[in-house]
């Protein structure tokens, strides 16, 4: 029998999308299966915005604005200004070419084909070889709790820029969503050599995903290794709120606490060298730590934490 | 009691709209209703996009793109390029500030805002001081009937650049469509000046007006001079099919033959000095004819032409 070949890599945006890349460029396209986020997703002038999904899908294909950290390249921003000279809702920026995308794709689902259709169509136009599915094709929406109720999360997160103190999270509409089918198919496939929860928030990137039902039971029974990298480094998250979250959340803002987050789920948990003295700690919890450099600032970088992850995977494989 | 001030334009796209910038430029701002077909009106993308009541809306702001006839000036087009490398249908070209336009409407339509309440918004957004309105607030969609069949009017008009044979119209949905108030209520107004049937085409652009259940009566009814420009000018439409559907429909391509169209709807008609002979077989028609300048290379051109028009009216209204 040869070797398991397959990768589910979990991911939010940006630090997913990274290394979901790096993976996309140290395995064979189709091994890699990038589940992403759509807990993130809203409507917005009609239109339904998929931000995670849609980091991840101009990362992988060369298209990403690496400056903003979200959108695509070489963008222009005609839209949003003539928006604002009409008196439209100018929070969330959307860019001339971005805009292409929301509205394709609004027209397709509008006709009744599901986001998994329309992403793979997008992928496939532009030339990904890695396979990338939404978290489900049932809109769940998260919902972040502030003092002042509950916040639709891209209303926390762009709108009033990660402000409020955080509570809690709600994932509305997770209890009838049902997991991507290629997702929960590769979970159970035999030829599953490692799933990779990606350095994404772990509240509102991967949580929503494991929170989807029966996705915490299907990760049990995977044959291979489960495998977190940790997104907080040195105390700070890389990008994005999660330290922030995790003050307000009652937790360490550390990498311990984010193995600690994900508990039993996993067999191993990767951090950076900085964090290198949490490691005994993170074995204390049951997990198989590795130590290795993650933050990945070049493509090199992205291409070598993915062949760490793998190494460690299957070497965690062997060793079971 | 006074002169009566207000103006009633009847306008399609480009040639009307030049004629309702004359007017709005020699008549006070609010004396000024400019009626707009929305028969080519059309769903694409998810959006309802309205060619007519927007390049009356962008003529009169000072956005209009003079080269183009439609549309923005300064428009960027990010958004088509990004839509043709994902694929999508790239017939229909949609500036990056004009998709705002656009994007606004749509999301206000979808929470129940009627067409005329969206179009005072952003008129009013754009400083302009005359009235702008749709013909209805109820979807009346053009159709060209084809020898293959009924062509909806943009596919027709755009995508086939107008090149079927043309054997009649339909103006599907107009049964039921309830002619917008400001207009209906203009026309019976006692201070009603003229109505100006401007040089748009008579077959997809005014008719869709004249045939809208109530429109025809509401004229004939009313106390002003109805006036029409002719579109055509020594035997050729300035802009568009006009003259090409003539001949397809067996009509001469003639500033008389647009007359004849009108027929007993009108009380005067104007037409180019080019064609002035065809004055006296105006007069009888039974109508007073117009011999002037009325081809709108300049501003001063669509002031000239608004000036005599009225001129005109006030002239017929006295004579009656």
């Amino acid at each position: 029998m040869s070797e398991p070949a397959a990768i589910v890599a979990l991911s939010g945006g940006v630090g997913g999308a990274k290394l979901a890349l790096g993976l996309s460029r140290v395995v064979a396209g189709a091994e890699l299966l990038v589940v992403a986020n759509t807990g993130d997703d809203f409507e917005h002038l009609g239109l339904t915005i998929c931000p995670d999904l849609d980091t991840v899908t101009y990362t992988l294909s060369g298209l990403a604005n690496l400056e903003l950290g979200w959108g695509r390249a070489d963008e222009t921003w005609g839209f949003m200004a003539a928006l604002e000279q009409l008196g439209g809702e100018t929070w969330f920026n959307l860019g001339d070419g971005d805009l292409a995308l929301h509205l394709l794709r609004g027209e397709r689902l509008a006709r009744g084909d599901s986001l998994s259709s329309v992403t793979r169509a997008v992928t496939e136009r532009l030339g990904i070889a890695a396979r990338i599915v939404p978290m489900s094709d049932d809109p769940v929406r998260t919902y972040v709790r502030t003092a002042d109720g509950p916040l639709a999360f891209q209303h926390y997160f762009v709108r009033d820029r990660c402000e409020p103190a955080v509570g809690g999270f709600e994932f509305r509409g997770i209890e009838g969503a049902r997991p991507q089918a290629e997702f929960i198919a590769a979970l159970a496939a035999d030829d599953l050599r490692a799933v990779v929860i990606t350095p994404s928030n772990p509240f509102v990137s991967i949580d929503p995903i494991l929170e989807l039902p029966g996705v915490r039971r299907a990760l049990a029974d995977a044959a291979a290794p489960i495998i977190a990298v940790s997104p907080i480094v040195g105390g700070q998250a890389i990008k994005g709120p999660a330290a922030k979250m995790m003050a307000e959340l009652g937790m360490p803002g550390s990498a311990l606490a984010v193995a600690e987050h994900y508990g039993g789920l996993l067999d191993g948990f990767v951090l950076d060298r900085v964090d290198g003295e949490q490691a005994e700690a993170v074995a204390a919890l049951g997990l198989r730590p590795l130590v290795t450099g993650t933050v990945m600032r070049s493509l090199a970088d992205r291409e070598a934490l993915a062949r760490d992850v793998l190494a460690f995977a299957d070497a965690l494989r062997r060793v079971d």
